[in-house]
């Protein structure tokens, strides 16, 4: 019940299970698309590019910017927690004037004050679940000003959780982890990209590893297969498996679940003195952030929590560490029972 | 037996079906440090800084060069099969002037022309076993003739397979695959790096996700752990295991069964009308290059191997391609009944 990895759907394991193929094997490769379509039907997306990343989360932060980032780009960020800033890091990296527009941590991003920042950025970008802070910020209302600008939207503690609709709202380039909503352990990020970013593409990025005219010619398949790197294929099989599982149970059927153990998980919170940390009306079902009363030693219970009981939560990072706690219900974890055994085990230790 | 990924130890197995547990859980952090440890026997090396990269092999390659390639640095390049190839190219994109020395393919990159190719390189690198072409090179010689620049070897197909020795020979930076004779499914990229090195690290990379200087305060342990990205807890459980089989088998045994295997591979092939590609004294074991008689159909009898008899077998890249078997005994797969199945498949179809 950390903010991440939460624990994997039983069916991952039979997707590790799975004999180990060859990355070029026409078997394998059939398990790749197939996933690639379930990617696309979490993402609400038909974007022929839709992909897992082969590295975690940050990764799929990285090959996000690294590939429409040019030298002296103009990349305007919302940032209102960890992941925020470091977009700004990775897109400087990248050659980019990166215009930072902070918000309170707790608070959204506002749409209106993003649009503002710059009157004709290359890119936009912003993080829709907040991991540091637990506070979803509205990436349609932003997609709406972005004008001729490419929208980059960081989805690795929303997808599968609550609402994500690449095409409708908008987004041109989003990418996820595996090991929050989706219920899968962590080592893919799984990525999209539309038309429209396709074609404002850097020829030879940065990174070889990263470099999206080099990797579509592996997944892309629709003119054959080129070999560019090996795929991580057990970790493939896995996610394969996960979404099988999450799609097996229904998109829609997933986030009224998160919805109402998170909503479960907050009720008890607050019954014990708990204040809720995320702007009401931005909370995150799947990640719920809570002051802890300055009765109780937060570290000291955390650690019995864990040790005593085999329940993690997670502390705060930056200006709330020591603060809040993050506590995950996510994929596989959001469950009644899990929020029952969190609450009793925190009766039991205060 | 393709060229990698080979058939993974059973033990990796357990390692995937352990519960997933917290990138920050105490019980995961020494899961972690006895992968370490037992990378760095492995390798054999007391670096400190030695680790699995959240990437594939050709992350390992990307990390290696972007921590201490400064635009305008000069790296010598040995060049003789893709992977080399493939060094040339991702030294670039970090900016440095590249110095390609290439080498025919299927023999071994010359340490002295290496030396000779620049007075006074930032870098020098070379691929210990080409995977293209089953040629190993010598390293260690290398290594002798570096002199004021930094050491990087790929080892990606040979660690586990034949003798790596990092501290011995004097290699300041190498990485590896976990699919390859470790056993393991790919996913990771085993790397290490000396004291030397270090001290020549680029203080911001262009990639963040592969800092180093960020990295290590997430696996360096020694002063707390600082939270970088979500480690892909599972891969390195798998990885955990697949060493652990590799260490109570024992390096040197597992080295004189890749020779033993590899050699009995190569007496059927010849046996059979087929050339061996690599040249006299630099075959690699693990990786047996073997040109195809021209009597048979190279492309369709690898196919059938692999619909008939569940075996595969890779295909020649570049100047090889449709000419050359690459055939992998690796890992868990360097097994004389491997070998007898593959031979009398072989014999069926012939």
């Amino acid at each position: 019940m950390g903010p991440g990895p939460g624990n994997p759907y039983p069916e991952v394991a039979l997707g590790f299970a799975r004999p180990l193929l060859g990355h070029l094997d026409p078997e394998f490769l059939t398990v790749l698309d197939e996933t690639n379509d379930r990617l696309r039907q979490v993402w609400r997306t038909s974007n022929a590019l839709t992909f897992p990343v082969s590295g975690t989360g940050s990764a799929g932060m990285e090959i996000s910017f690294v590939n429409v980032v040019r030298p002296g780009s103009t990349v305007v960020v919302g940032v209102n927690g960890v992941f925020g800033g470091r977009m700004c890091e990775v897109a400087a990296r990248a050659g980019a004037e990166v215009v930072r527009v902070d918000f309170e941590w707790g608070q959204p991003v506002d749409p209106e004050q993003l649009a503002d920042a710059h009157p004709s950025p290359d890119v936009i970008a912003l993080v829709h679940a907040e991991t540091s802070t637990g506070v979803r910020s509205d990436v349609a209302a932003v997609a709406d000003r972005k004008g001729d600008a490419l929208l980059i939207a960081d989805c690795v503690t929303s997808l599968g959780g609550i609402p994500v609709a690449i095409d409708d709202w908008g987004v041109d380039i989003a990418y996820s982890g595996t090991q929050k909503c989706l219920g899968v352990p962590p080592g893919l990020a799984p990525f999209t990209i539309n038309e429209r970013a396709l074609e404002r593409l850097v020829p030879t990025p940065q990174s070889w590893y990263l470099d999206l005219n080099l990797i579509a010619g592996y997944v892309g398949g629709d003119s054959g297969r080129s070999y560019h790197h090996t795929a991580p294929i057990s970790m493939i099989q896995g996610l394969h498996a996960g979404l099988g599982a999450l799609l097996d149970e229904g998109l829609e059927a997933s986030w009224e679940r998160h919805q109402r153990v998170g909503d479960l998980l907050k009720k008890g919170l607050v019954e014990r003195g708990f204040e809720l940390f995320a702007a009401e009306g931005h909370r995150l079902p799947e990640l719920t952030t809570a002051v802890v009363p300055p009765s109780i030693d937060e570290a000291d219970v955390r650690r019995r929590l864990l040790t005593d009981y085999d329940i993690e939560v997670g502390g705060g990072l930056g200006p709330v560490a020591g603060k809040v706690w993050r506590i995950g219900t996510m994929g596989h974890t959001a469950r009644v029972s899990n929020v029952n055994m969190f609450l009793a085990a925190l009766d039991d230790l205060l």
